[in-house]
């Protein structure tokens, strides 16, 4: 079986740090692992597959000789170093927003699109994280009935905001719990602990912020659904890792709860948590506690949208999803092992 | 002019507490108050206008000369006690949900349906506070427009299970903060500190939780919208006090932006704050730690519901506002000071 030489770029961030453990996880057939960092992280070693690998500087030499690069770096450095990795002869899989909507760049979830990656040259994306946990159960319903209408409210884990941002809600957390003064928020727009702050990246056209429109925009490539109407709203919420999303669909044709409930059952990526009679409120319903730091979309609350004209269309559920797994690392480790399929 | 004697029934309770002192910030022109609670809490002195009060044990005979009684117990109480205080003379504005759907009860939301005081029967009762939230900021662009149809999706404040709840969270953000272990959860299904749970209330007709039934069939009598249909997605936050909300509308007519805005600005009980260039996230949108403590139900993210077929008849707005204050005993004191008028 061939053996991949695999490079990290950003691999001591959340999602980095993520993808070793990924690749590892998902058995990749990984012959050398480079892991690229800052010159501030250069020395530092980590540990994989029984081994350790020291963290080399991020510079376009250090692509030389790599098969597979996997990008957790921010838009500027990704559209910077990138194109640098595919000149010499890698293929690159970017978690950043740099390429997603480049018309000559796939942007991939395996369980929706696979097939998408036939056509790469050279640079494949991954969508943004509340994009693939809402998409992940919307698929397998719009194969039954063809969704037309999305209307998303997010609830968005500090995790979202990266290892600084989870730092910055633990250390608010601390500062509470001890009655001290919360510390000046640095990560977030303001203070996030017993708080809410109703707005994820920057404001962009109609109100709506750049979080908000990646469903949209992200969602209608991944599904091949250019019409794809998508109304978001994006919200941070005090929980330490993993995104949660009330969502509700419309479709072109029927669909019943029995059709519905069956196709995310069968759906690959999806565990349905759905059991009022549960006893415990763990069995009942996905909650960010439970689906932190392992890799499906948690789906419950099936229910007709009792709102819709004609309810025999509409469709209301809420998932969570780890963000920096299956929202990020998990998923384009997915892509890279069907490159070596 | 002339001065009533007052009764809460519940005055220990955090709703019951902030009555007291929402009658003294509305110079309700009380000439006695009683305080009821249980035997347990009988002898304790609360202060109220300078003075103080002696609570007394809750006893139908409690309700001898009483010009108006304030009902924050639970359903089973308030069922129990408060017809005897209609028989005693007094008329009575009641928090719980007994009432509510009683059609020889007004349902009351001063800024929306005050004329409907006028036909009560000796009860008045006072809406779910998630529904009062999400209506104050409804009401006025229902009557540019007609709204149609409601699309919402909560996030609860802590404070929704009264004083017990956020004593709950407090704790947990405090065993969190010093590294302990999360004390085992009473007042809610499950841990809610770095968590989300999507269930307020006992699961009802078609999957929904009795609190998400209520913005239907409570918005529907209390704006008189037979017809209105409304999902709603409930879910408890790890907030202390305030709830928010995401709101999407479709209307029977159009309405621009322009004068949804306009219609918001001007309508009582109501703050506008969204402006997207504001230097501060604080001025920027309505956020639960600027909108806890105070009567106004602060309203932003204004903008078009871009998934809206008819995109000229869609609005979306996130909402927040202080579940114990507009949400409870403000919402009831404003009631009785109308019965005064």
């Amino acid at each position: 079986m061939k053996q991949y030489t695999v490079a990290i770029l950003g691999a001591t961030g959340a999602v980095g740090t993520q993808m070793v453990q990924c690749l590892e996880e998902q058995n990749f057939p990984v012959g050398k692992l480079k892991l690229l960092a800052s010159a501030r992280s250069a020395g530092k070693k980590v540990a994989f597959a029984g081994g350790e690998v020291e963290i080399e500087e991020a510079r376009p030499e250090a692509f030389e000789g790599c098969d597979i690069v996997l990008g957790a770096v921010d838009d500027d450095i990704a559209r910077d170093m990138l194109p640098k990795a595919v000149e010499a002869g890698a293929v690159v899989v970017d978690n950043s927003h740099a390429f997603r909507l480049d018309p000559d760049v796939p942007l991939v979830v395996p369980e929706i699109n696979a097939e998408d990656i036939s056509w790469h040259h050279g640079i494949i994306a991954n969508p943004n994280c509340a994009t693939i946990i809402g998409l992940v159960p919307t698929w397998p319903l719009h194969k039954v009935a063809g969704v037309t209408r999305m209307i998303v409210s997010t609830y968005q884990a500090a995790s979202g905001a990266g290892a600084p941002g989870m730092a910055e809600l633990e250390a608010q957390i601390a500062a509470m719990g001890r009655g001290e003064a919360i510390p000046e928020p640095r990560a977030f727009a303001a203070q996030l602990v017993s708080n809410l702050i109703p707005q994820i990246g920057g404001f962009k056209e109609e109100g709506y912020t750049s979080e908000e429109m990646k469903l949209q925009n992200e969602g209608r490539k991944i599904m091949h659904l250019p019409e794809l109407r998508v109304n978001c709203t994006c919200v941070r919420v005090p929980v330490l890792r993993s995104h949660s999303e009330s969502v509700t669909l419309e479709f072109e044709r029927d669909i019943t709860l029995e059709e519905a409930r069956e196709a995310l059952a069968a759906a690959p990526g999806v565990k349905l948590v759905d059991d009022r009679e549960a006893a415990s409120a763990h069995d009942r319903y996905p909650m960010p506690i439970d689906t932190s730091d392992q890799d499906l979309i948690w789906v419950g609350r099936l229910r007709r949208d009792i709102s819709n004209p004609n309810t025999a269309r509409g469709i209301t559920f809420w998932c969570c999803g780890d963000q920096i797994r299956k929202g990020a690392a998990t998923n384009a480790v997915q892509i890279a092992k069907l490159l070596t399929e």
